[in-house]
């Protein structure tokens, strides 16, 4: 069981998931519970580690702020024991769950589950901070944002849980965001691979790496409700286990993109390498690429897509390598938005792309760039029809509850 | 260095320790820092834990409460790298810090000092965790209130540290309390024994077990303020350093005491055992004790103090052994309070108690109870005589500034 931090955030509802591990408990589960911090309290300490200091040592930043998990587990450790549920907390250094060195966003590397199993055998439910490990050194290193998730979703693979339920603010993961779509549905089940996509493509409740942990080592990942724990919330599990494989399980969207295209390229070869590999050192992800057919066999134009907080970064690495380049003008546009089906019945289906583009072609919608993968379809258009698209796009795949 | 919680109160004091750590740093020394919580810290997370359940596991209070040191010590590193001086944060178990398993109240076993060696050799400033430790089975601990003095004294200890010194929100230590005698004067210099009787009577300066580690590994312990760095302090040391021995060094009063008497006991072998078994096995500590002289060599009374949180308990320990006691009936009185006079030239100056007494006669303060030591002389007087006790005793051993 993982718990964020709004489900944390006081000591009511620190009572409140008591309450919840106990009923999991007294069914008879041996129950490891992984826990962020108190909602607001990472930020917290990570504004005074600036405040004192812009380039802070990362290292001593995570000293600072693995307290906030410490603090919860401790307390939730307490709770259980109030309410007859034997209970203790464990620190990642305590488990231990061993990281690599990059403080701030370190790796899992190994989890230890011999001590874990032990106090499961004795009946005691184990209470782990999430978010955080014990770098080479003995140096408490922190996972980076979201990665709580991962946490849990790593130990429950480590202790060869049968099943890891993520409890947080929403009831499951719908087939869109339904603060955009009113009729967007819960979905009962959906695959990890679809999972795995609809997070990298901008869907919010589960963190990518948990995801692609829980595929690479087969542990069923639940998401479901604090507030609400008697739903059944989202089961995310091998597409085995996912009885009616519809085309399109989902649709995702990504407001955080921008588009740069660079005019009058020279069409030979290495100029792709001359743009991209300056952009990989100036740390820029680059996402879509499309490249026009060359009208004269000479010049060409090249358009590629990079998230709106790399595009300053993008343009002044493009800049740098002009010489090398030799592309007439660079363009610009920040106002886009990238529009993503997923379903892994499109592998069986064929046309499952062109009832997209008829789609967005019927309500005046251009695509300025298009990228597939085997599950999934992912096109760019100008951010102000996000709304309309998504809506169009759920109506005709049929996923309107 | 040890710097308590409001000298890391916030931002800018931490800045300004970090500063105090560079100039010692940058005169040379290798430098150890022990830091306290932030003032207040500690007591909200106590308070979290007793909220969530008042008989809670003392090991989980501990993992919450620790939380405290290792956001200052983290913090003060990265003031300290922001300041150009090369440190690191050290947690109890990262040293370690070897404690028992008395959670809450915990006793250092042994401190390690290989690793910090190897850092000081290289240049860095170590800043530890201070009231915790690390105990069997690798769980944290903590050393109970004002632990951090205690700590920072070990720690001195164990890397042989020249001094040891304890930054707090006074000056130094005084001839007495400055809010009772405004002629008090700061000690240049101050006996291991003495500061150690000073402490346990009711001086708050340094905590007791802090002076008892000092004293037996004969580490020189100078308190000075954080927030007037440029004053010499106070040097607790080897009385073998202090080359004028006054006959009263210092004079400690403490309001905590309550008065017990049992009337008409018998006067017989045994009945001590009778009366002070129950009290020990309730866990009271019982201070002072005076018989009188039985006039009929049947029965006698008998007097104790014990501190005043302790006076309810006491009660009822003594009421339950009646049958055992056999004693007329009982009477108290909270309303005592205990002022002590404190020299290691007591032991050399005939005399000394004699003028303590006749001060307080020429007062008409009643002296109730007496108790003495080789190098103090305490007596118990009604409360309200406090300040009258304290003024008059300061001017008789020639003590005003």
């Amino acid at each position: 069981m993982k718990f964020g931090g709004t489900s944390l955030a006081d000591l009511d509802r620190i009572r409140h998931v008591a309450g919840l591990v106990k009923r999991e408990s007294s069914r008879g589960h041996e129950v490891a519970v992984v826990v962020s911090a108190m909602a607001g309290e990472t930020n917290k300490l990570i504004a005074w580690t600036r405040d004192l200091s812009p380039l802070h040592d990362a290292g001593e930043q995570d000293a600072v702020v693995a307290t906030g998990e410490q603090v919860t587990a401790g307390l939730l450790a307490i709770a259980l024991s109030a309410n007859g549920v034997s209970a203790r907390s464990w620190q990642g250094w305590q488990v231990p769950v061993q990281t690599n060195a990059t403080h701030g966003a370190a790796r899992i590397e190994s989890i230890d589950p011999a001590l874990l199993n032990t106090r499961f055998a004795a009946g005691e439910v184990a209470v782990i901070t999430g978010f955080q490990g014990v770098a080479p050194g003995n140096r408490i290193s922190t996972l980076g944002r979201g990665g709580s998730d991962t946490s849990a979703v790593a130990i429950a693979a480590a202790v060869q849980a049968d099943r890891c339920d993520i409890y947080t603010d929403v009831d499951g993961v719908y087939t869109t965001d339904p603060r955009i779509v009113a009729k967007a549905r819960r979905l009962e089940r959906i695959a990890f691979e679809e999972m795995l996509e609809m997070a990298s493509l901008g869907a919010k409740v589960l963190q990518t790496r948990s995801v692609e942990i829980a595929m690479l080592h087969g542990v069923p990942v639940r998401v479901l409700s604090t507030f609400e724990p008697d739903g059944s919330g989202t089961l995310v599990c091998d597409e085995e286990d996912i009885v009616e494989k519809k085309s399109v399980t989902g649709i995702a969207y990504s407001r955080d993109e921008a588009k740069i295209t660079l005019h009058r390229i020279p069409d030979k070869p290495g100029v792709a390498a001359a743009i991209f590999g300056p952009l990989a050192d100036a740390g820029v992800n680059v996402d879509m690429i499309v490249q026009n057919v060359s009208e004269d066999g000479k010049k060409t134009d090249l358009t590629f897509t990079v998230s709106r907080t790399q595009l300053h970064r993008a343009l002044e690495a493009i800049e740098k390598a002009a010489p090398a380049i030799g592309y007439r003008d660079v363009t610009h546009d920040a106002s886009v938005a990238k529009i993503s089906i997923v379903g892994i019945g499109m592998r069986t289906h064929p046309g499952v792309a062109q009832i997209m583009f008829g789609t967005l072609a019927d309500k005046g919608i251009n695509i300025e760039v298009i990228s597939t993968s085997e599950i999934k379809v992912s096109v760019l258009i100008a951010e102000e029809y996000v709304e309309l698209a998504v809506r169009a796009l759920h109506a005709a795949y049929e996923m309107d509850a």
